[in-house]
């Protein structure tokens, strides 16, 4: 049976109100998926079969952002409450941050109290920062406790929490004394004293901390969760190790689309934004690369003389130019990604440079060689000079400009993700534009 | 104290062969920041302090291959052998793999019969799929035990495994007939018996998966360890959400590096990688870029007669022809994105490109309207209107490029985010170079 026929049974079932077998031909479904079948439901169905379903909390937690809002608006609002209080406090917030003010004023009076606080605390954190991903929920134990007791505890804790295989060890004014893993608890003995078992190296990071650090600690120390805690060293909640992941991967892809010159500080998805929000989100650097271009052309423009006495420059034109463009895409493309895995430093880059110099000469020796043979064949052996010293020179300074972009951005403080291929290859088209020019009125004139 | 200060003090202590105080001086450091430490050091003074720590094998398996290999020929081959033992069995694997085989001859003597084994196993599988970057020690528990039994055999099982946080049901085959969660057991009644608690519906992986796919499933999933089986159905190891996340950052930094024409297939260091093998990565599609450069120049010299007697157009080359390239490189910067995030797949592209005509139109519209401004002013309304008509026409044909670039690659078999910027560029160059003259042909003359 294909996706598409699945599809059609459980929406008939669901149009014929037969619940039971709706439920029964997803139930080896995981939430995730289950929150994929959801979409393609018409909203109706989707409300209904979610309202019937085992792990409703944990499958609406998973749905898009857009889906939560539309549902969100069509469900009664004792469902939608009863919902959201079973969520965990971080997606919970999530949802709560989507709706609109009016859906928000309309939630609040039916949530419990406690669930009303805890909103009101996770979403008062800025995106973009680890209060903004954390959970609420997590176990905590007293330095005092016996290993017994400890796990008796954390048995209590379990449904509240969102993993039991850590816990942390508070004080009265809960700032974190240690950490214990379910691990450590289950292998020791049973009238141990849990604060001479536990790890009091504790990592963690504060509420404001860039969610981007966090992700990059959970992954460099393996982590499954990193306590999260106040300016004044309590802790208030924890990241987890998924929470993570996905973090690690927006900030990949809010990279990745910087180097194509789209602007993507949020979320932009080619399959369902809005036409208008794509547009928006390069139109900006398309305009802006017009004035890169523009300084290519006042290049051609000063030399026309040159140009017009010699036409065959301007067949070579977009290769030696398009070639020092594209070392320098590559050289920037390096650089950025380098700096956001942490392969390199700022420090590091007046090394780099020595290094990047040499491997541009060995680049442009390979291209002059080349493209002086194809110069040599249209024109002549002064041609071919032309050729070979402009290219070593474009090469070179496109490599140099690429490596160095990222690291000027930075100091000027703007992200170094910003020098988008696009952005290097204008500049470096400029540039080549005149070395190839200069050197082509020195030596041909 | 800052770092270099540390650096010179530990260095110090341990060519003074006064362990206790370089061992003092890092014990509060968590295992990869004393690998960082190590990388530092002297080759013998390394090798020393590693002899000495606590947690050496841990501490090792965290070095760069490089190190490791470089560590493996000055360490004795019995000391060797021991911190190789010691490791799990998936870094373990990782390590003998970097090893010469004049090493590996020398080491496998030494080490104990089930570790050769498990190398030889490990080491067997191809790179980049799930059997290499498996581990083989996971917890195992039979379906007749009863709750209590099975807390004392993931006790029993503790040392030898890397999570004792999830457990395999497995029959007398090794099929995996369930999976349990160290919470399930730990709020389970002690008398139950597992074959009713445990989860039946188990998502595995083959051996031979691509490791992309299994990283995916464990982040999709939320999993901690996704099983692995070989094509008989046999249990063969556990892939951790850990080594998940490791995948998931090499795979994205495989295919940034691509997108700006850097060949990534391996890992690529700017810091530490030879210069001739940085040159290798790259000058491959520098130099195939140059026959896409030459389409263009192919283009302008069929048009010689057009810019000779109109010598303003070459003006505004560089200018429409590059906004034709830069709007391509965002169009499938944000499609290769897409692809590996699998926010959309091969069956999309109809749908997409028909969004991708709306926004290229109002994207070059507006590219359109000010390129027309500067041509009135730089020439006259003539010139204005071919501006206008070739900068529609070239991001129109930019970003239907861009976009279809990836699909292409795909269906021939190559991985679409070969699709880099500049080969994107260097088509959209040449094809805005025709476009343009043509137009410019049509209307001027």
């Amino acid at each position: 049976m294909s996706y598409n026929n699945f599809l059609y049974l459980l929406s008939d079932a669901l149009k014929n109100n037969h619940i039971e077998l709706a439920l029964e031909s997803i139930k080896t479904f995981k939430a995730v998926d289950i929150a994929d079948v959801l979409t393609q439901l018409s909203i109706d169905q989707s409300q209904l079969l979610l309202k019937h379903l085992p792990e409703r909390a944990y499958v609406f937690s998973y749905l898009p952002p857009n889906e939560q809002v539309k549902l969100a608006k069509v469900m009664p609002r004792n469902t939608l409450a009863e919902i959201i209080g079973e969520m965990s406090s971080d997606k919970r917030a999530d949802v709560f941050k989507c709706l609109d003010e009016e859906q928000q004023n309309a939630l609040l009076p039916a949530l419990a109290q406690a669930e009303r606080e805890d909103i009101r605390q996770l979403s008062s954190y800025m995106e973009g920062t680890a209060g903004a991903i954390m959970s609420s929920e997590y176990a905590t134990l007293k330095p005092q406790m016996m290993v017994k007791d400890a796990i008796k505890m954390l048995r209590l804790e379990a449904p509240d929490t969102e993993t039991i295989y850590f816990a942390y060890v508070l004080d009265e004014a809960r700032k974190i004394l240690g950490v214990l893993s379910l691990k450590q608890l289950i292998l020791a003995a049973e009238e141990q004293n849990i604060n001479e078992l536990m790890v009091t190296d504790v990592l963690t990071a504060y509420v404001d901390t860039d969610q981007d650090e966090v992700a990059k600690t959970i992954a460099r120390y393996d982590l499954l969760a990193l306590p999260i805690i106040d300016r004044q060293g309590m802790m208030v909640g924890i990241v987890t190790y998924d929470d993570a992941m996905d973090v690690a991967s927006e900030e990949a892809t809010e990279d990745f689309l910087k180097v194509g010159a789209v602007n993507a500080s949020t979320k932009l998805s080619i399959k369902s934004a809005p036409i208008l929000q794509l547009y928006q989100k390069r139109v900006f650097w398309l305009v802006f690369l017009v004035f890169g271009s523009l300084l290519s052309g006042i290049g051609i423009a000063h030399y026309e003389d040159v140009i017009a006495q010699n036409l065959v420059l301007v067949f070579f034109l977009p290769l030696l130019v398009g070639s020092g463009g594209n070392a320098g895409s590559q050289s920037s493309t390096l650089m950025v990604r380098a700096l956001a895995t942490g392969d390199v430093q700022f420090k590091d880059w007046f090394n780099l440079l020595g290094r990047e110099s040499l491997v541009a000469l060995c680049l442009g020796g390979t291209m002059a060689v080349a493209v002086s043979l194809l110069g040599y064949f249209r024109g002549d052996e002064m041609v071919a000079l032309v050729l070979a010293l402009s290219m070593m020179g474009i090469v070179l300074m496109g490599c140099l400009i690429g490596m160095s972009l990222p690291f000027i951005l930075n100091k000027v403080g703007l992200d170094p993700a910003s020098a988008s291929a696009p952005l290097v290859t204008s500049i470096c088209d400029a540039t080549g534009v005149i070395v190839y020019l200069f050197i082509a009125s020195m030596i041909l004139f």
